[in-house]
């Protein structure tokens, strides 16, 4: 017997998100006879997608109601559950902090997640807070470790961040270490897009030697003709060299993750080449805008086949379960159905030696009774004094600064950045980044800040 | 009735040191009848110290045994009381390891403490489980932050880290602001060496309301003439500036501490230039040159004193009292005389947000009945995040590395170290240290240290 919800996308306006979402709406009938709602500030976009997306209900046959609003409350109201996908300011605003970054020295920016993003997250919850009180919210958009441990500290609103970086390392893993997922057992532990592979068996092997041998016989060759796109670096030289340095494989992200223990191998372009392949990595100039050209493309894409003739969505966007874990999520939770996932949240004892309210990225049981972090093996130390510490301070700060309005706490994470040469240098780019293009819409106003902590 | 103690002055071959220690129990009633032993592995230095040290006792007519030796087990043997102010090697250790540095590009080198030093450390407290298990002991030798951290992880031997630094600096503010040194209340709290003014009242008004108006007004005038010397650095233009990022004056060693948070003022040559004065400073090459020059030039004449006429040493060396809390706190515990002192002993609750397993520098009441931590308010956020975490951090990787000879800790300090440029700079300055003139005594070898902290 099917439970129909009630889910809410905040952010909708990403054809290739919501399409995905709703492709595995459909093919997951324990959830038929839900109703979906889109919600974008861009009514152009939201049209386009909300077309296409009843399309593929239709094409597939799948009792789904799928409705459209650019009124967030009326997407929350009685929600059961929430996806938020959103980016304040989206991709322009990211593009406007890297140009500021660049100018004062810092390839690529210094990646200080502007406030309007906090300030989005938390009036969703703040508003979920009146509006359905007792939904989930599944975090979707970044920063996952630093917006998800905001919320739960600040509301009672259930939070859970998902991402699917480390499933797409480890089918990189499988494909170019020679294994069948089917045989594997895999576990990735830590922070989100700082997670490291705690568990890697094949066949109840271990896992790791095989990747010893890879590194030791194969690894050379791989990289004399590798030219990774985006995603497809889990076996980089960057990834390897973090290995040696820690002691654990870092999975999906968390190699190319842009915090500042590893931006040694981002420092510039040619640094990047030597450590990321010819193209310099997802996260070079070349790469991004690779990625954001893919992006562009996709709206395009989608634009066309939702204007043009009836052309079947499902023949361009197969019926196939994506991989993702949001929908496999909200079955376990509405229908009761125990599976295993991994989840961030709030860590309570689950990964020793971080605190109760830092959110963590740890497997867990999920069913009708809600999620539960299954506890693990400590991180080694290395890991733990290289990497989680100096991650979890750089939060740390990054929230003071947001709940405080003191920019002194931005001031701390631009001085521990390894590009910074001079206390002037660091002076001049957070004056820069407080009152240039990028933030020019959310200065850190003391008052303001409090107040939405406060409302 | 005064009460003798026994008392082991271990690496007491120092003449300003040992001789500060003895005018000091000279002057001290309450402790005639004492037996004090200075120990050295120097015996040259020891004679001197120890003749001189005789003389100074005679002419004040003071009932001190004073005995010497270069075998620290016969020092240890029943002491109620150890002073360790010995460093491993000595000055020119620290000077290779400086030198090992500059030619990697860290100017004044990258201030990781030697494993000898650690090794010296842990072997007294061992020496002491088996002659003296009930003695204090009083740690005087950096780095007494991470130093005593360690043994008293490693230990059940009681130890109390005891610094001069904030001393010198409220003596130099009481000068340059104009109060009276009787008229005020300070306090200092933090790690040793990372310090914070916490409490600054004088005749009950708030002292930063002084302070502010110092800067305001006469600070710019008071720095166009300024030229210190070496340890008069408390208002340096530095000191203010880290006030400014903070919120509290970092006191006494805390402006100049070489821990990276604070290394942006001492960059290079020029830069300490403009933080400290014409010198450069106490850690600058010249004003640290000035510090051991003036070192040799005690030595030079102490010697001459011993040997020469039977001039008075006490007309060269006055009798008053240092201003150290060495002496009066032996006399707050072997006499049950309550007095209040500045000590850096495990945390234990005193200090929040800091472990308990941390040595903190905090205030403490002192008596027979022991030494009693008063609960501190909580630093600033900014400080904590800025600079006590940050420090707490380096201080555990570098416990780490010397618990398991993992130089992967190691690394991970240079690695944060604001002038490290890349990877390759740090893995080679770091094989550097690990191989060369400073180190080659010390390999960091796993299975030695393992055995020293098991023994």
């Amino acid at each position: 017997m099917p439970t129909a919800v009630r889910l809410a996308v905040i952010g909708a306006g990403s054809a290739q998100f919501s399409l995905g979402l709703i492709r595995d709406l459909c093919l997951t009938g324990a959830l038929h006879g839900s109703t979906i709602t889109l919600m974008d500030i861009d009514a152009g976009r939201l049209d386009v997608v909300h077309a296409l997306a009843r399309r593929y209900a239709d094409e597939l046959g799948a009792d789904l109601t799928i409705e459209r609003t650019t009124d967030r409350a009326e997407a929350l109201r009685d929600a059961g559950f929430v996806i938020n996908t959103a980016l304040a300011g989206g991709h322009p605003q990211e593009e406007a902090e890297r140009a500021s970054g660049e100018r004062h020295g810092y390839y690529r920016g210094p990646h200080i997640t502007p406030p309007g993003q906090f300030d989005l997250m938390m009036s969703v919850v703040r508003d979920m807070e009146k509006l359905c009180p007792d939904a989930w919210l599944i975090q979707s958009s970044n920063p996952v470790f630093e917006g998800c441990t905001l919320m739960t500290r600040e509301s009672a609103i259930r939070v859970v961040g998902l991402c699917h970086g480390p499933f797409g390392g480890y089918r990189e893993m499988a494909e170019v270490l020679g294994f069948d997922m089917g045989d594997a057992t895999l576990q990735s532990v830590g922070f989100n897009h700082i997670v490291w592979l705690t568990g890697f068996r094949i066949q109840g092997a271990d896992g790791y030697s095989l990747l010893d041998a890879w590194i030791e016989r194969e690894s050379a060759a791989f990289w004399k003709h590798w030219n990774p796109r985006y995603g497809d670096t889990q076996l980089s030289p960057a990834a390897i060299d973090m290995y040696r340095r820690y002691g654990l494989l870092p999975v999906g992200d968390a190699s190319r993750a842009l915090w500042s223990e590893v931006w040694w191998y981002h420092l510039d372009r040619e640094t990047k080449r030597r450590w990321w392949g010819p193209l310099g990595g997802f996260d070079s100039d070349a790469g991004w805008g690779a990625y954001l050209a893919r992006l562009d493309e996709t709206i395009t894409t989608m634009g066309e086949v939702a204007r043009g003739p009836r052309q079947r969505v499902s023949d361009i966007f197969p019926p196939t379960m994506s991989g993702e874990q949001m929908v496999p999520i909200i079955d376990a939770l509405a229908n009761d159905r125990r599976g295993s996932f991994t989840v961030n949240v709030p860590n309570r004892g689950a990964l020793p030696g971080i605190p109760d309210d830092v959110v963590v990225e740890v497997p867990a049981i999920v069913d009708g009774r809600g999620i539960q972090p299954i506890p693990v093996d400590p991180l080694p130390e290395p890991i733990m004094l290289g990497a989680m510490w100096p991650s979890w301070l750089r939060m740390e700060r990054l929230l003071a600064a947001y709940r405080t309005g003191d920019s002194r706490y931005l001031s701390q994470i631009v001085l521990a950045d390894h590009r910074t040469r001079t206390l002037e240098q660091a002076d001049a780019l957070l004056k820069d980044l407080l009152l240039g293009a990028g933030y020019a819409q959310h200065p850190l106003a003391a008052d303001q800040r409090r107040e939405r902590l406060r409302s």
